[in-house]
């Protein structure tokens, strides 16, 4: 088993974080895991991208190439990513993000941004919100143990509103995503 | 060029966030730059790696195979990580750590801990520290712009502190490297 995650959206989204946290929940659950982030010319122009790899062997290469979870918050990071996906590839934007091609049934449009802002009343927990939607279509990792990693990562005092934010994100997850 | 850099340590050390802030620091110097974290059977063990590859092509294969540089600031990932380093790479280590083989005539040992410790007064320093001493010696990444990233990237109301913690890391990198 492995599967490969690109989180995208623009820098000072927390994004690097999220890909952290997964890691970590994800050797928890006994999976290896490498996480990472790029930064070159399409760095530069603003989209911005985290990437997790997660596999019950060891991990060779650990740049994603093509994506088994494209996670995108911003048009212009899903204007650049979802290129690189592959055929069955499941694909989490926010609900802001227009599509041009209809015709792909695994994209999945999530209220992320606007939970963020208007259920938690704090725009910065949309990184911690796409965590709790992507936990809810990775049934290897326990959830337990990604909370783990929150606690363990997030800044000292935002721990509570961060569990919070991941619960409204996997409450997003079992709305918006079909099983 | 291409220099490939291994940040070692015991989890908690900020590792991470030196790396992302070396990785950012480079890119704005023109540079490409993939910043990576692999958890597998060593992470379990205790020794916790950060790895940064700098490039000025594009980077194929991003993780660190043999590094250029090696940073120990533990026994135990010095134990671990110095077996993989190229013939004339850099090794920089605490000077806490002990080294059973004195043949080496590019190991230095300098008193990073300690500086976070008694000059700084504060332990959690220690990766900003490393980030100075590192950045004496990669000439090809402007101070300032590693100066930018720090900023950047450390928690609000630490910037001033974290600054200085990088001029101790290059007083450091001057007066215990040879160039």
């Amino acid at each position: 088993m492995k599967t490969e995650i690109r989180l995208s959206g623009s820098g000072g989204q927390g994004l690097i974080l999220a890909g952290i946290i997964l890691a970590e929940g994800a050797i928890l659950s006994n999976l290896n895991a490498v996480q990472s982030q790029s930064y070159g010319p399409e760095a530069r122009g603003g989209a911005s991208k985290s990437e997790v790899i997660l596999s019950n062997k060891y991990i060779n290469f650990p740049k994603v190439v093509k994506s088994d979870i494209l996670i995108s918050l911003t048009q212009k990071s899903f204007d650049e990513y979802s290129k690189d996906v592959r055929n069955n590839s499941i694909i989490i934007i926010d609900s802001g993000i227009d599509i041009k091609d209809n015709s792909n049934p695994n994209i999945y449009k999530v209220p992320i941004l606007n939970t963020a802002k208007e259920v938690m009343k704090k725009p910065m927990t949309a990184n911690i919100i796409t965590l709790g939607v992507i936990s809810s279509v990775l049934r290897y990792i326990d959830v337990e143990h990604i909370k783990y990693a929150i606690n363990n990562r997030v800044p000292k005092g935002t721990q509570e509103l961060n569990i919070q934010a991941f619960e409204e994100g996997r409450k997003l997850g079992s709305m918006f995503l079909k099983h």
